[in-house]
This record gives C-alpha cells, sequence and structure tokens, in this order.
C-alpha cells in the first residue's frame, strides 16, 4: 500500500452526507440543484452517429480548446495550445498540481479558507504545504498583503479559489495587481498562480480580479460542472503558459489519456451557444433570498461576492460536533467549516441552491441550534 | 517542475501518428474502426433530461457497479463493492498502481512485451520496476516458469495484459494456475496481480486463463473502448479484493472525483443489454483475413489468440527507423515493436481494424520494404 494514500482521510463532506436522512433539509451540497439543457446532448449524441466515439488527442480536440481560449482570452494565454481539456477540474488540478511541482525542493501557498481537495492533493503527492489563513475580521476578504507575506523561499505555486468556495469571496482587481506586482519584482524561477476559478460564472459583484488577465504564470482552471449544472459531465480544462503546457498534457495523457470525445462536443456545444452564464439570474435570485433569510434568521454570515455558499457562524467551539449535532437532532446537512479553515471553526458552510422554502426552515433551525449551543457552559 | 513528469518521454505512437499523410496506409491504430451503437447514448441523453447530470459516488453508480461485479462473477471479488468506475482503462491503471504501491519498498514486475503505459507510470511515480521478457522463440507465450522466476523479494505487483497489445497472445488456464499457486506458496504480504484484460471481447481461443478466477489478490481491469468501439467514452473499471478497495476509490477520487455520470449510464445500458461482445463475429473475420494475408506475403507473425494485432518480423536491426522509412518512403503507419519489449526488436505492431484490401496493400509494402532492408548490409 501507498502510505501516503492509505494515509489520507476520506472526505468528510461525503461522509456527512452519507448519513441524511430522506426527509433531511440537505445545505450542504456542492452541486447545482437546477436541471442541464439537454439540447447540447441531443447534439452531441447526433454527432457520435455521425462519427463514432474516439480518441482524441490528449489535450482535447482543438476547435474546443480554441473555443476555450478564445472565451477567456487571457493574454498570451489565448491559443488551442495553453488549454488541456480534463476530466472535471478536479483532474486538472491534480495534473497541474503533479507536473509543476518538484517535491523535493518546492513548496505550495494554499490561500485558505479553501476546499480541502489542493491540501489533500499536496499530502498524497508528498509536496509542503504553507498555509495562509484569510481571517474572520475582515470577512475572509482576499487580502493581498497577507499574502505576499506568506511567500517562502522555495514557493513555486500559489494556490487560489475565487470565487471562493466556501467563503463567496471574489479577490480585487486590486489585490490581483498587489500580488502579482511583488511576484514579478521577486527575481529567480516563476511563481505560478493556480487560479481555480470555478465559481466564476455565479457572480455578483463588479470587482473580480483575474490573475489570467495580469499574470503571465497563471494557470487557470474551470470546468462546466457549476456554470451549467453539468457535474456529473466531467469536463473541465486547465489554461496555462506556452512552456509548461506540454508537461501537463503529457501528466495528463498518463492519468486518463483524454477526456470524453461526447463531453468534449457537449461542452463546444455550449461555448458555441454561448451559454456558460445561462443559468447567472436565477443565482442572482437565490443569493438574494438567502441574504434576507440569514438576516431574518439573525444569523451572522459572510455576505457572497460570488459562487453559492454562504458561510454562517453559529458559536459552536467545535463545527464538525455541531453539523452533527444538526443533523441528528434537527435534521439539517450543513459543513463545519473547520475543515476549510481553523480561521472558520465556529462557522458552517451553507448552500443556497435548495428552494427559498427549504433554505428558510434550515437556517431557522441552524439559528436556533445555535441559539442553545451559545447558551452551554 | 516535477523531474520525474519532466523526464518521462512523450508517446512514440502518438509522435508516429502526428506524421501520417491523409493517403497513408494506418496500420498504427490502437482502437477499433467500427461504429458504436448510438442508441445507448439516446437513451442515456433522456436520462439526463429527467435526472440531470449530477455527481455519483466516488466509487461510481451502484447499478452499474453491480452489473460489472456479476458479469464477471469472479469469486470473493463478485460485488459491488469490489469495483470502482473510472475515466477508462488508463485511469484504473493509474489508480490502482498508485494506490497498491509504496515507492520507497515495494517493486513492480512487468510481463514484457507489453504497452509502454505500466512503465510510464511507474516511472513517472517513482515505482522500482523489475521487467520479465518473453521471447520470440515460443511466439512471445505467456511461460508461467519465466514469470514466476523473476519474482523478486520486494515485489508486491505483476502485471500483465492478457490478451496482450502488442502480441494478441492469451495467458492459459495452466499458466494462471502455476503462477497462483507459487504466489499462494510464498508467503509474507499479499503479491496483487494487475490483470488487465481490455482486449478480453477480442478473443479467438477457448483457454483464457483468468486470474479474477483464480487468485483472490488480483486487480482486474478493463473498459468499453475496445469492445463497444467507445474509446472516447472514457470508461472503465477496476475489480479488487474488498480490503484495497477503499483505497484505490480514494484514490480516484483525488485524481478525477468520479467517472461521468453520462457514460455510466452508457455502460450500464451495455451490460443490461448483454452488449459487450457484440462486435465479436466481425473481429473474428478480420483476423481470420490478416492472417491469410500475412501469410499471403510472405511475413512472419505472431497468430493472435486475441486482440487485433498482428506483430510482423521485418529483420530490422532498429525498428523505430524501420517504422520511419515504412511511413516515409512506403506511406504505411505502423508501430516498432521495440517499444514494447527489447525482444520484439526487428519486429512491428500491425493491427487489422482496417479494410481487408487495405490491410493486403500495407502487409504487402511491409514485406517488400523488409525484404530490401534484409538485403542491405
Amino acid at each position: 500500500m501507498n502510505p501516503l494514500v492509505a494515509s489520507s482521510a476520506g472526505s468528510t463532506i461525503r461522509a456527512l452526507h452519507a448519513r441524511r436522512r430522506p426527509t433531511s433539509i440537505n445545505l450542504g451540497i456542492g452541486e447545482p440543484t437546477l436541471m442541464p439543457d439537454v439540447a447540447p446532448f441531443e447534439r452531441a449524441t447526433r454527432w457520435v452517429a455521425e462519427h463514432g466515439c474516439r480518441y482524441s488527442t490528449n489535450a482535447g480536440d482543438a476547435d474546443l480548446r480554441e473555443a476555450i481560449a478564445a472565451h477567456y482570452a487571457y493574454p498570451g494565454l489565448d491559443h488551442a495550445d495553453n488549454v488541456c481539456v480534463t476530466t472535471g477540474s478536479q483532474e486538472a488540478v491534480y495534473v497541474a498540481m503533479k507536473a509543476l511541482l518538484d517535491p523535493a525542493t518546492d513548496e505550495m501557498l494554499l490561500v485558505e479558507p479553501a476546499f480541502p481537495v489542493y491540501a489533500k492533493v499536496a499530502q498524497i503527492e508528498g509536496i509542503s504545504l504553507r498555509r495562509v489563513t484569510l481571517g474572520a475580521t475582515d470577512d475572509f476578504a482576499f487580502d493581498a498583503e497577507q499574502i505576499v507575506a506568506a511567500l517562502g523561499p522555495r514557493t513555486r505555486l500559489i494556490v487560489l479559489c475565487s470565487p471562493c468556495n466556501p467563503t463567496g469571496r471574489v479577490i480585487s482587481r486590486a489585490a490581483v495587481d498587489r500580488i502579482v506586482a511583488v511576484l514579478a519584482a521577486r527575481g529567480g524561477p516563476p511563481v505560478y498562480v493556480l487560479h481555480d476559478e470555478i465559481y466564476r460564472e455565479q457572480l455578483y459583484v463588479d470587482d473580480m480580479g483575474e490573475f489570467g488577465r495580469r499574470y503571465p504564470y497563471t494557470i487557470a482552471i474551470n470546468s462546466l460542472s457549476k456554470s451549467n449544472a453539468l457535474t456529473g459531465l466531467r469536463i473541465g480544462w486547465v489554461i496555462g503558459p506556452a512552456d509548461v503546457m506540454p508537461e501537463i498534457v503529457k501528466m495528463h495523457g498518463w492519468v486518463t489519456s483524454c477526456a470524453s470525445t461526447f463531453a468534449q462536443r457537449v461542452a463546444f456545444d455550449v461555448f458555441e451557444h454561448d451559454a456558460l452564464g445561462a443559468q447567472l439570474s436565477w443565482y442572482r435570485g437565490q443569493r438574494a433570498a438567502a441574504r434576507d433569510l440569514a438576516a431574518d434568521a439573525g444569523l451572522r454570515f459572510v455576505d457572497p461576492d460570488g459562487a453559492f455558499y454562504l458561510c454562517v457562524e453559529v458559536g459552536a467551539r467545535d463545527s464538525l460536533a455541531f453539523c452533527n449535532v444538526l443533523l441528528d437532532e434537527r435534521d439539517v446537512v450543513a459543513v463545519p467549516g473547520n475543515i476549510f479553515a481553523a480561521t472558520l471553526e465556529g462557522w458552517i458552510r451553507t448552500s443556497f441552491v435548495a428552494p427559498p422554502d427549504t433554505l428558510r426552515e434550515g437556517l431557522r433551525r441552524i439559528a436556533a441550534l445555535a441559539k442553545q449551543h451559545v447558551a452551554l457552559p
């Protein structure tokens, strides 16, 4: 057995979900509840009838890679060769971290609160991890000074997710510019920035910083999972500098050969019909409802700039224990904040993809349990 | 950069294919030319219209895993929990090797000739590799005595592909029994056998040894790619002992989360309609034609027990140089034998998925170049 794999813990989120009941109010969910548009599947099926379903090149179909590169149009990263299509953003993160970092010498700087996957992959791959943890004082805002102060001499990759899972905060243009300025002035081998942009189509503010727009050493990662309610399609992509893409594509080739040809046709269809932001207005409505409902319930929460999560303070000393009681006694699934960062201890992550009535009842039960919890000795 | 990734060479097969012309006779191809049945795609699309396209569990949908376990019915490996659905057999190989082996202490024994992927993954993961190389004397038959004699004290995994890519040879029941007897008598921690069965639906002999039938420490790997002309669907699976599957599923979760929900519906449909062997009679006809044509061309070849390859002796001192000349001067794509094993130097791998007329002309040109080559000083 591989001891790094064996010693890694499974997913707390999945373990909590496995315990839910048919009656449970599920605010723990990390995927859209909307239905996807089925028309791209119908057209992709007709394509298969005509062309079969054969391997694509390792990096993915050229037309899809061109469409992706053109859609984002990140300067210097805007050609098909800057794109590798992957099995969801999960594989994108895995192969990018794996190809870019030498576990013997390099260190990765993870900006927290963060979804646990980046730290898990680092652990399994034996990659040294340094954490910079944003705090509750400024509602977990991306603090450029705090991030650059955390850079170490061996840092070769900064990983951040904006819009952020779990906080919903979005990094500002000014913060991106400040980080880029420090990295550019640093000398030595480049420090790459892995910008996980998987929630960028659920955006509720104007000021969204994009590393790809400002920094040539950006590794931008995205997928159709959240934007188009296609978590189960497993299609994502890495956009990166031309000199590192061959290494990322090679690693991707040994891990999965290529992304599904069928799924690539669905994805091309989505880009061709400019349908990436098709569900945004629904999310805007949900976000407005969630804020009002949380305020009505008397809960402190982080105002989400993007994504579909509301981090709620519950005052518990142990978020996981709170979530277990919340599920067992109040029949509500939510995710403990401490799995994302030490500063989210005492908070929980709820998602606002449920219907407003369900959301209202869930938040009401959370507020009630939080009050009871605070009253305990 | 990760030096293990950076130092690994790209695919020779893909590099040769990239140089082919529109006029080229392609006998290098490693995937079916038949069209897949599109009905499972149509039914899976209707399923998505009704259910959406959401994450499955990491291991895959329970009904598909049950169908896979029941189809093979390997004793002790026949429950849904013995199955993990993956992004093609490539990911199956990757996550199984990664989860099972500790690079610090374990060694993998690779039975060659073999497709290069196993050795490449070992190299990238820093896994020590020992090779046992079958020879041309007995037409590359799986020699149980030779294989067990190659076991080392640190061997924890034997990897073999039967029906074999590239030779088409199939391991016999007697050879499996002999290997299993030696492993069972060995004592100490178990030696796992990764049996890559991806060509088992292209089988032309009665005596097919299956490790899953005889050995509780079998890791059986397969996919729909070759059996159902669905290389581009990217659906495969690992079947293994209950105690190691959680580690494999965990690794799979960090690499790709889960296999495509859509592709899993297509796969379930294939199992439900018992359509895995639907294209076998076509392959039988192709194999018969290929043998006759190769004999007519005066070529020595390995009689294929399975798969869709014909290994042909060309007498060249350098198979890769021969294949380059074959492409440049005769406009035929074939794969050099030396990428599969040192004993296949002087041989090339042709595939018999092209129409018989194309195959005839390709083999004729190969025979002509081989004669000219032998005549060289």
